[in-house]
C-alpha cells in the first residue's frame, strides 16, 4: 500500500466532498477549526471499536465496517435531539491490513453515509497496530441551547416509546456465529438480520425531529440493549420503568433464531447494537410523536411508562398481573461476554 | 479489577474535579453538551497511542503515559494559538492490564495535567483490546474568531522560530532502547532526557498567548521532527525555508547519546516528540515574541527564514555558504520506522 502520507491524502481528497458550515478550517492543520454561533450547544461522541471484540473481519463486508464505524456515532448524536454536523477518525491499522481495495470500500461505506447526513471528515489521526484493526469514531452535532434531550429528564408518569424494532441485530449475530455469511444482492430475512447487525440505521432525522420539537423528556439509543439502556436512563433520571412484555415490537428476523417467546423477548431486549431510539414523553406528546415517526417511515411503539423510583426494580416488566424485575444484562467489555439473562 | 462500569464511574468521579465555563453536560449521556458563543471558534484534534508502536510499558511509568496522553493533544491545541478546555478519552484495554494500581496512577498523571490547564473530560469510550493497549485522546480547544493559527499563513520574510530545545526526546528515546529506565527523584541529564521522551510539557500558556497577541503568521507543534513538522507548515504555506546549521537550538541531553556535531544535529531536526512550538513570524513581531516567551520561562530561538518556493528544496540549511536541502524524515507509521537520515 501507498505510504502513511499518501493514505492520509486520499483521505483528505475525499473528505473535500461535503460542503460544511462553519467550519474554517478541516484536515491538514494540528487541529480543525470551527466557527461557535450564539444559541447553540455542540454535541460530541465518540465510539471504540476494537477487531475481535466489537467486529470480526470474517464477517464485516468492509464498505458496510466504513459505514457501522460512523453509523454508531451518529445513532449517539440522533439520541440527543441534535444533527450532526463534523466527524474525526482515528484508525490502528495492522500490517495484514493494507490493501487499497479494503480501504477505497470501508470510506466508500463511511463518505457515503457521511454524506447522506451531512456531516463533513475534519480530522483524525493514524497509527499502525501489532496485530488488530482499532477504529475509534468521533461525531459532533448541533442544536439549539436549551433543546438537547438528555438522559436525566425521565419524569413519572411519562410514556416510553421506542422506534422500529429489536433484536433483528441480536438475530443477525447469532446467524453468524452459527455460520452465515453475507451474500450480496440476496433479500431474505436471514440477510436482511445480518444487515441489521453490520450495518445498522441510526435514527438521525428522527431524533433531531424530537429534539427541535422538544417532544421528549429524555432519550437514548439502544446500544447496549433495550433492558440495559433504559436502566442507564432510569439510573440518570432516578427514577423506575415498567415495560409490557406483549408491547416491546420485536422484529421478524428473531422468528429465525428464537426457540419460544421468552427467547425472542430476551433477544429483543438482551441483545443490543439495534440503534433504535428509546424515549419518554409526557401522554400529550405522543400523537406528535407518532406522526414524527410516521413522517420518517419509522414506527413508534409505546412500551410501558415511567414509574417513581422503587425498591424492587429499576427496570419491571409487567406479563398479565404480574411485575418481574428486569435482570437481562447487555455486554460488559471486561466480563468478556453477557451475564447470564433470566427473567 | 472492577466491572467496566465500576471503572467507568470512577473516572467519572475523578472528571467531576474541574469546573468548566459553558460545560453543559459532561460524561454521562449519549453525547456531551457544550455552549457555543458568538465571536469564539472551537478547535478539535485527536491523537492515537498504540502500545509497542507508540509507547511501550516498559518504558513508562502509568502516570507520566497518562500525562503524556493528553500533553500530545495539549501541544496541538497550544499549536493553534488556542486554550485548551475539553477532553475525551478512548481506551482499549487488554486482559493483561486490568490492575486499579495501573489505571490510578495512570489516571494521576492524566488529571492533574488536565488539572493544571483547567481542562475538563467530558466524555470517552472504553473496548477490550485482545493484547495492546491503545489510547485515542481528544482535546477540544477555544479561540476568538480569526485567531487560530494555521499552518497555512507562513509567507517569505518571516522568521522561523522554535521554543525550548530539540532533541532531548529522541536522545531518551536511544537511553531507554539503550537499556535505561526511570529511577524516581534522580536528577541527571540521563534522567532528564528520558522524561523528556515520556513525559513531555506541552507549550500551552506560550501557544496560547501567541493566539491572543495575534503575534504569528504559522505555527505547528514538533511532533513528527522539526524537519519534517516545517517542510509540513511550507507545504500548506506553497512556501520554502531556510534554516541556519549553528542557531538550531541543541538540547543538552543530546550530548549524551550523539558521536558528532553532524549526529546531534540530526537527532535534533530529526528526533521528533519534542512538543516544542515552531513558528513564522513577520520581523517586527520578534521582540514582542521574545518578550512573551521570556514571561512563560522558555527561550525562543531564531532558526532561520522563510522563503519563496523554490524547486531545489522545501526546507534547506545553510551551512558556511552552502544551502542543502533538508531530507530528513520522521517516522512513517506504515514503513514502521523513520526513512534514512541523510544531510
Amino acid at each position: 500500500m501507498r505510504s502513511e502520507f499518501e493514505f492520509i491524502e486520499r483521505i483528505r481528497d475525499r473528505a473535500r466532498g461535503v460542503q460544511a458550515a462553519d467550519l474554517m478550517r478541516g484536515i491538514g492543520d494540528d487541529a480543525a477549526i470551527l466557527r461557535q454561533r450564539a444559541g447553540r450547544e455542540t454535541l460530541i461522541t465518540v465510539d471504540l471499536l476494537v477487531e475481535e471484540v466489537d467486529f470480526k473481519l470474517a464477517y464485516a463486508p468492509p464498505r458496510w465496517l466504513g459505514a457501522k464505524t460512523l453509523a454508531v456515532s451518529l445513532s449517539d448524536i440522533a439520541a440527543m435531539g441534535g444533527a450532526p454536523t463534523f466527524s474525526l477518525l482515528t484508525l490502528a491499522i495492522p500490517p495484514a491490513l493494507r490493501s487499497d481495495a479494503f480501504w477505497e470500500a470501508f470510506f466508500d461505506g463511511y463518505f457515503t453515509l457521511a454524506a447522506a447526513h451531512g456531516v463533513a471528515l475534519i480530522g483524525g489521526d493514524l497509527s499502525s497496530s501489532p496485530d488488530r484493526l482499532a477504529l475509534d469514531s468521533i461525531v459532533m452535532g448541533v442544536c439549539a441551547a436549551g433543546r438537547a434531550v438528555r438522559r436525566d429528564g425521565a419524569r413519572p408518569g411519562d410514556g416510553v416509546y421506542v422506534t422500529g424494532s429489536l433484536g433483528a441485530s441480536a438475530a443477525g449475530l447469532r446467524l453468524l456465529l452459527a455460520g452465515a455469511r453475507v451474500e450480496d444482492g440476496v433479500d431474505t430475512p436471514e440477510q436482511r438480520a445480518l444487515r441489521a447487525h453490520l450495518c445498522p440505521t441510526p435514527r438521525v432525522a428522527f431524533g433531531r425531529g424530537v429534539g427541535e420539537a422538544g417532544l421528549a423528556q429524555s432519550m437514548i439509543d439502544v446500544s447496549d440493549g433495550l433492558a440495559q439502556d433504559l436502566a442507564h436512563l432510569c439510573e440518570e433520571s432516578r427514577v423506575g420503568a415498567v415495560i409490557e412484555f406483549e408491547r416491546i415490537p420485536i422484529a421478524d428476523e428473531v422468528s429465525l433464531v428464537a426457540q419460544s417467546e421468552e427467547e425472542a423477548f430476551r433477544l429483543a431486549v438482551g441483545g443490543g447494537e439495534d440503534f433504535e431510539l428509546l424515549l419518554t414523553a409526557p401522554p400529550e406528546n405522543e400523537a406528535a410523536l407518532v406522526a414524527l415517526a410516521a413522517e420518517r417511515g419509522l414506527r413508534l411503539t409505546r412500551i410501558g411508562e415511567i414509574v417513581p423510583p422503587c425498591e424492587a426494580f429499576t427496570v419491571g416488566v409487567r406479563r398479565g398481573e404480574e411485575i418481574k424485575s428486569l435482570s437481562i444484562r447487555g455486554y460488559n467489555h471486561f466480563a468478556g461476554a453477557p451475564e447470564p439473562a433470566s427473567i
